[in-house]
This record gives C-alpha cells, sequence and structure tokens, in this order.
C-alpha cells in the first residue's frame, strides 16, 4: 500500500517504445521538438520544406552511437539530444553559415523507456534556442535496434558569403581559436577514471559526485556549447580559412594546412601548454590532451594579418610557407609536431569500453 | 600451392574497417560515389554547399537497420546502397520535387569487410544513376557499433512549384497509383518462406534459386524501382496531394485522407485484389498484400476530376466527402477498410527474425 502513491510514476517509466508504438512515441516527441523558423513545411508530410534565402544551403551529417560515443551511465537522454545538436551545429558554423535546421533519425531498443526519447527531443530543444535560436527540428525517422543510435543531418544558411573553406591560410595569417581546447578530453578522462566499476564499466552512481567537483570538465564532455555565433563573426571578419575542432586541435590543424598547403605553426604559451605535463594526470589537462583530445568543438580559424580577431577568438600561432620542397603541417613553437592524435572509430574503439 | 592464385583476393577480403582504418574507408569509398549536379561544394569540408536555385529545398530522412529492415543473408551490399537511396528519393518525388542529393551516415560492426562498404557505395550511385540522373552523394559519416544501420537525408528541388501536400484531397478527385502495390510485400513473404533455415534464420544458400523463380518478387523487395519521374510528373499536372506508399496502400491512403479531411473510396478490380484470396500463399499475391503491404514505394496522388493522369498513374479511386459527423478514412468499393495495416518497428518486430 505504501507504494501506491508513486504508481502513476512508475506506470509511466514502464511505457516503453515496443509498448506504446511508433505512432504513440512521435505523438510525445513532435511537441516537445523546436520548430525551425526557416521552415516552409515542417514535419508531418513526406518531407519538409525549407527556405534557401540566397539560393544555396549548408548540409552536414555526424552520428552518435551507444558505447563508441556515449553511455547512457553517464549521459541523460538531455544530454545526449544537447550534445547531438551541438555537435552538428558546429560543422554549419564552422563553415561560417548560420545554423537553420536539423533532421534526427534515431535508432532504439525496442524496451528504451518513452521518456529517454523525451529527454533526448528536450536536450534538442535547449540546445537550439540556447546556441541557435530560430534553428529547429525539420524531420526525423525512427527504427528499432539493440543499440541506441541518434543520427543528425544539419542545415545552415551562408546569407549571401562564400563559404568559409579548410583550404584558404596563406602565409602571414594569424592562426585563431574560439572555445576551450583540452577540456572535453579531460572531461571523458576523468569518467573513464573515477564514473567506472571496480571492472572498469561506466557506473552512474559515481557520476553524481564528479559533476560536483569537475563540472566544467564534465559539461564540455556532455553538453558542449560550441561558440556557433563566432562562425559567422570569423566570416565577416574575412576569415581565409575555418573548421571545427572535433578530433583534437593538432590533427584538425594539420588539416586545414594540408587543405591550404601551408605549414601552421602554434604558439605553446597560447595554447595554454607551456608549463604543462606531457600526460594529464586525470585530475589536469595535459599537453596531449590540449593538442590531442578530441570533442573540443572550438572554432579554429585563421585570418589576415592585421585583422581584429571577432567574439571570442584569440590568436595561437601563425600561417607559414611550406619550406621548399616541403610538407604541410603542424609545429609547435616551430618544432615539427607530428604525432597522429585525433580519434579513429575503427582502430580506437574497443567495445568492452563502452 | 592450388590456392596461392586466389591470395590477393582473400588479402582483401580480410580487410575490414578495423584494419584499415577510418581513413582509408574513406579513401576507398569516396570514388565510388556519384557527384550531384546541384553541389556547389561536395564532400570533405566540415559541410557540403548545395544550390537552391528557386530559394527552397525539400528534406526527408529515412533509416535501414539491419534485422528489421533487411539481412545481410538476403541483401547484397550493392542491394543495400540502392534501395536507401531509391525508399529517400521517393519521399523527395511524393513532395513533387526533383531529388538532387543525399547525405549518407553509415554504423558498421569493426570487423565489416571494407568490401561491403564499397558494395553499399556501389548500390548508392547506380540507383542514383538509373532512378535520378545527376542525384549525388554530398557528405556523410561512418561509425561504429555491432549492427550495421544506413541512415540517409535526401535533397529535393521543387523547381518553383508548390510542393505536393498530402493534405490538398477534394471530393471528386480521381485517386491515382504510379508503381506496383503487393509485390515488394510478396517478395518478403517468398524470402521468409523459401529463403531460411530448419530454424527459420535467414539463410544466404536459398536465395539465389528464389531470385530465378521470382524475381519481379525479389526485385521490387531488395532493389525497388520507385517511379521518381512520376512526382514532377504528377505536380505538373495538377495533383492536389500526393504521398509515398511506404506502408502499405491502405495505411498510407487513410494518412492522405486524414490530413485532407476525405474518404478515399479504391476500386477493388482497379488495385487488382477482384479475384484474389484474402491472404496470399507465399507463391501468390493476396489481396492483404495489396492493401497492407509496406515498401511498395509506389506515389499515391489525386487529381481533378478530368485530368489527363500522367506517367504511368493508372486511376484507383476516387475522393468522396466524409458523411456528416463522419471521420476521414478508406473505403474499398464503398466499404470502410479498417484493419491497421502497415508496419511499426517497436510493435512488429521479432529480434528473432532478423
Amino acid at each position: 500500500m505504501e507504494q501506491s502513491g508513486g504508481e502513476p510514476a512508475s506506470v509511466a517509466r514502464s511505457e516503453t517504445l515496443g509498448s506504446l508504438g511508433e505512432a504513440a512515441v512521435l505523438a510525445r516527441i513532435f511537441p516537445r521538438l523546436p520548430a525551425a523558423a526557416s521552415a516552409l513545411l515542417g514535419p508531418g508530410d513526406d518531407a519538409a520544406v525549407l527556405a534557401a534565402p540566397d539560393g544555396r544551403y549548408v548540409v552536414t551529417t555526424d552520428t552518435m552511437v551507444h558505447g563508441p560515443d556515449f553511455r547512457l551511465a553517464w549521459s541523460t537522454p538531455f544530454e545526449l539530444g544537447w550534445k547531438a545538436a551541438a555537435t552538428n551545429l558546429s560543422d554549419i558554423a564552422a563553415m561560417g553559415a548560420r545554423p537553420t535546421g536539423l533532421v534526427v533519425a534515431i535508432v532504439a531498443p525496442s524496451e528504451t523507456p518513452a521518456a529517454t526519447l523525451e529527454g533526448i527531443a528536450d536536450g534538442l530543444r535547449e540546445a537550439c534556442a540556447e546556441l541557435a535560436p530560430g534553428t529547429g527540428v525539420v524531420g526525423g525517422d525512427l527504427s528499432v535496434s539493440d543499440t541506441l543510435v541518434i543520427a543528425v543531418t544539419a542545415f545552415g544558411d551562408l546569407e549571401g558569403r562564400a563559404p568559409v573553406l579548410r583550404s584558404g591560410a596563406r602565409a602571414g595569417d594569424i592562426v585563431a581559436v574560439s572555445g576551450a581546447l583540452g577540456l572535453a578530453a579531460q572531461g571523458i578522462a576523468l569518467l573513464f577514471a573515477h564514473a567506472v566499476d571496480a571492472d572498469g564499466h561506466p557506473d552512474a552512481g559515481r557520476v553524481a559526485a564528479l559533476r560536483h567537483a569537475h563540472g566544467a570538465e564534465l559539461a564540455a564532455q556532455l553538453t558542449p556549447r560550441p561558440p556557433l555565433a563566432d562562425g559567422v563573426r570569423a566570416a565577416l571578419a574575412g576569415a581565409t580559412a575555418m573548421l571545427d575542432v572535433s578530433d583534437g586541435l593538432a590533427l584538425d590543424a594539420r588539416r586545414l594546412a594540408a587543405a591550404s598547403g601551408v605549414l601552421i605553426d602554434l604558439d605553446g604559451v597560447a595554447i595554454g601548454i607551456a608549463g604543462l605535463a606531457l600526460e594529464g594526470d586525470h585530475d589536469e589537462v595535459g599537453a596531449e590532451q590540449v593538442l590531442r583530445g578530441g570533442e573540443d568543438h572550438a572554432l579554429l580559424a585563421t585570418f589576415p594579418p592585421g585583422t581584429e580577431l571577432p567574439g571570442d577568438f584569440r590568436p595561437i600561432g601563425h600561417v607559414r610557407a611550406v619550406d621548399s620542397p616541403g610538407v604541410a603541417g603542424v609545429l609547435v613553437d616551430g618544432v615539427p609536431y607530428e604525432a597522429r592524435g585525433g580519434w579513429d572509430p575503427y582502430a580506437d574503439w574497443n567495445g568492452g569500453s563502452g
């Protein structure tokens, strides 16, 4: 009898995707999703119709998979929705575009609580509202599998400007970044160090204390706040090249260098590694986390010499011509930096660590 | 020694996503993907840029999951790529739009042969070339999981026309369809009846004979050829409503009826069920397969009375006003047809049947 007061909540918890069915789940999710200001026709027909005022649109897609990309023991559904939106919108911003819309495909086990999808929808909505107001979800798809997968495709508007590519950096340009470096990597390192059980498996019970002690690091990992508005600001300020730092500063800088045919010379003091140990000790960011840690979702850009850097961009180095017959690449304080960095889902993921 | 001549092939077969890594896999796939005529900037940067000549673009997304949506024992990788493209492009056509591009996210086990992804890429390319020339892949993402998932987002161009919605059918309109009804459902029924082992599990060895004896049915299921060009033709001919028949004629007609607030009265002779048994016997299409079988990817449309039906559209009924205070719905020869039909991934999928 004492438990009867809790029954409605426990009944609600027992509602799964399988027990409700697709139509009922969609009916719960739709009202939670953000509307897109650019949607001429929203969800509900075979396809949506979006406005492209300047006759072009920007498109990117990125997927989050339970295991390699997130763990339900560590992330709330809200955080998953937030991160799925934020990371895709960051790729739009990195073109110098204004984010406008998303489509979201979710594959989930039949026994997934409906509340999990409601939480994901809430996270998508709040990320759009806080990071890129006016952006919304214009379509989606639900399917079933043993593993939760969130596949997002995001759209953006260049507002008449040329896209800012990776290939435009020129010798003499300023190298600048907006957003934190290494903090998200520190967050995941803390989770693997302190939020696992004796067998090394993710342990939800140990995350709360970690959130209290290391709020900034866990937020950077679980609910990243990429500086989306700085993408348009960089384009307006004349950025010559730009990308989203998702696979670690060194690897993404190397991509920009290769596309542009230049050297990127990073300033160890400016990126904050001058006084750091090479490897962090799980409680402090190390130089390797700054250079090689993934999921920063900072914006890395190059600007012509003398540019007044816009928004939160700060200078972290400069662009040099390749030495004849040299090869494009990354230097730190003038010394070639060739460690691979980044993360390969096939080479690097051990199923057991998910 | 006799086997030494086969070594290169067996070495090639041993190349998996895990052994090659993401970058090497992408390098193999990219050259196989079709370029999109509307891509102002293709794959390789943070995002692609597509042209939207009339200032709008059409967007839809649909996911295929190993188990509920396909089985590698029955489909070749080429067929998976083909179907992933064809089914998404059909949703674009159903808006009266011309398909222009796709982004493709693939989640695959680390031990997947690289050749599997090459086959998927080949299928995507050939489906675009044959069904919607000029359409291409403008971006993608690769990730890792235990279950193969192919998530596609497709784009289209309305070329200045209004989109053809589900909600525009009016009393007196002709109901018409382009494409086969029930054939894809017959294909999957044949596979479940004749291409399984003694335990009911999909058996690749039994598919070849079935392809020989029932080529049309298996092709409808494994490599559907939706009548994409008829989508634009329908719009030009003044279609008042249209949708892609993916969940069975009755359920999709009911969706169109509900959106339009009308009755859809189907002609039993015209849809070919007049002489059929209610249920097929695994070797012949039954009435229930015509009305409730999924994955037809036919186009269902309504046209004003007197319209000369375009392309391969054929009349299959007419639109009636709801009886006061009646409810929108579907009739067959004037008799309400209320069976649910369609397929719910959560309610209907038994993991064992995959």
